[in-house]
């Protein structure tokens, strides 16, 4: 089933212990696109300036991307660039640029109408909330959000939970959105916002998804117990810009794949947003999720399967 | 089989978000020798003074924890003072006073000398080495240690850690005794210094076990995956105050239970750790470890597979 995502497409300037990467295509609906595209059809709603030319749509058109979303206009692209020197697990923002993003205005393509699964990828709550409104026939819709939409468009934020079948989002920003620092608590205060499941994103250290009583059709309003899914530890962290929207692209594009929307189905999501994350930040940007070969992410699958399984 | 614990008993006075608990019996010895009571028969050596009475002995005996090993002496036993008010994740040490502890002489009883299963709680690397040295019979034996002993007794300490089949340490104290702060990369380092295991714990996330290439004698050399066993996500941690020790208690506790140290009975003792680190945090102190029904053990252990199994 085709997966339509709205949100950025980006340049990023990145600098890890690693390196530097100068200007790579970046932006949380690419990363999301390009991990979910493994998975089933990809449809990408989003603005570019002057300087995405048809080499950068390529990366997108290579992996079976449906571009025709991406609006060109005059000007230049959403440009972000960012510092992991001090801690890989916290970016230091040195310049944001939004560009041809400021004015942006999300229209949809006539042919993306039949998308069944729509993804909000972290952008400003109102167009998060536009595109959702236009597209009233979406089977299952999930999105991602940000500290600053939490702080201070907290009102707009909140109408766009109240649709979400699922919200991906980290522990600083689960906690800032249910303002209490346990985990637990937080998930339930933001069930009770609307989204019918919660998946926080603990980095390093895997994910925990809460379930409301409305996600899955068979459980007859049985809430479920949490389910955390482990990451792979790894000897190097390349670049881990894009790590959360490719779990998300992961995740999401593994549901699309699926029949029906399980328990069982789920947990394996989860387990292929972590497999995906961890590609992500092997290399710079999204370099390591252009060319995977279907048969590394089974094995990967796989390995994240034995490193938390007893038996 | 007999575990054999030398590590501290003491008093704790602690404060957290839900309350104050004064002078409650506490040390990492009498944390780890509760929680592995439900597996094994447990051996205690320490010292206390004159203010633990028959009725805090009692706390250890009445769960069949052989306290002949526990030297009293003139003067107060050991002390700690802590606050979790600013972070739970993070004591503050209010007040330590060592007292009867400064001058302690581990001594092993006759009757403890056929203890198969040794742990090294954290005490000075100094004396850990000379209850190792005189127990030279033991089939396997673990250990723990801290930040102070990794910074200040670096030379003691790495001559205790060549002769451990497993290390348990906390995520920080991997990441300095290592002095990398890459959790996988340092896991490697300490894998060198001598420990056939490495169990990092990561408190609320879980923990992760790393595999030196002679722990498993039926492997041939043959080095295995990591391992990552989850943390039960709580509403309420009434008082983080000797999760480790309690994890480290339930985590050596099964393994000595076991007949023979296999990869899959060392992934299931992870889950204990797990299991007995989320029944200490639930009340102040030792409180919680103190009645346990095996039931209510079995039944958490049955919760924590599900929390993370696929199938």
């Amino acid at each position: 089933m085709a997966v339509l995502v709205v949100g950025s497409v980006a340049f990023d300037t990145i600098e890890t212990p690693s390196g530097i990467a100068e200007r790579c295509l970046g932006g949380a609906a690419t990363h999301f696109a390009l991990a979910a595209s493994y998975f089933t059809d990809v449809r990408v709603i989003a603005v570019v300036g002057e300087d995405f030319t048809a080499e950068h749509e390529a990366i997108l058109t290579r992996r079976g991307i449906d571009t025709r979303g991406i609006e060109h206009t005059a000007g230049k692209s959403f440009f972000w660039s960012g510092s992991y020197l001090r801690n890989l697990n916290e970016a230091q923002t040195l310049n944001t640029e939004l560009n041809v993003f400021q004015s942006f205005t999300p229209k949809i393509p006539a042919e993306y109408q039949d998308s069944e699964y729509l993804f909000l990828a972290n952008i400003d709550p109102v167009l998060q909330a536009d595109v959702h409104r236009k597209m009233p026939k979406v089977k299952l819709v999930c999105g991602d959000t940000m500290n600053y939409w939490i702080n201070d468009h907290r009102d707009n934020l909140v109408r766009v939970l109240e649709g979400l079948d699922g919200l991906l989002i980290n522990d600083t920003e689960a906690k800032l959105l249910a303002k209490d620092p346990n985990l637990v608590r937080a998930a339930e205060k933001i069930l009770t916002m609307g989204p019918k499941s919660l998946v926080v994103k603990h980095g390093e250290y895997g994910a925990t998804a809460f379930f409301g009583s409305h996600l899955f059709s068979s459980q007859n309003g049985k809430v479920s117990l949490p389910f955390r899914a482990p990451a792979l530890p790894l000897a190097e962290v390349v670049d881990p810009t894009g790590a959360g929207d490719s779990f998300a692209g992961g995740f999401f594009g593994y549901l699309a794949s699926q029949k029906d929307l399980t328990p069982a189905v789920f947990k394996k999501a989860m387990f292929y947003g972590g497999v995906m994350g961890s590609f992500a930040v092997e290399r710079f940007g999204t370099e390591r999720l252009q060319q995977l070969d279907p048969k590394e992410i089974d094995e990967r699958f796989a390995l994240f399967r034995e490193l938390s399984h007893l038996d």
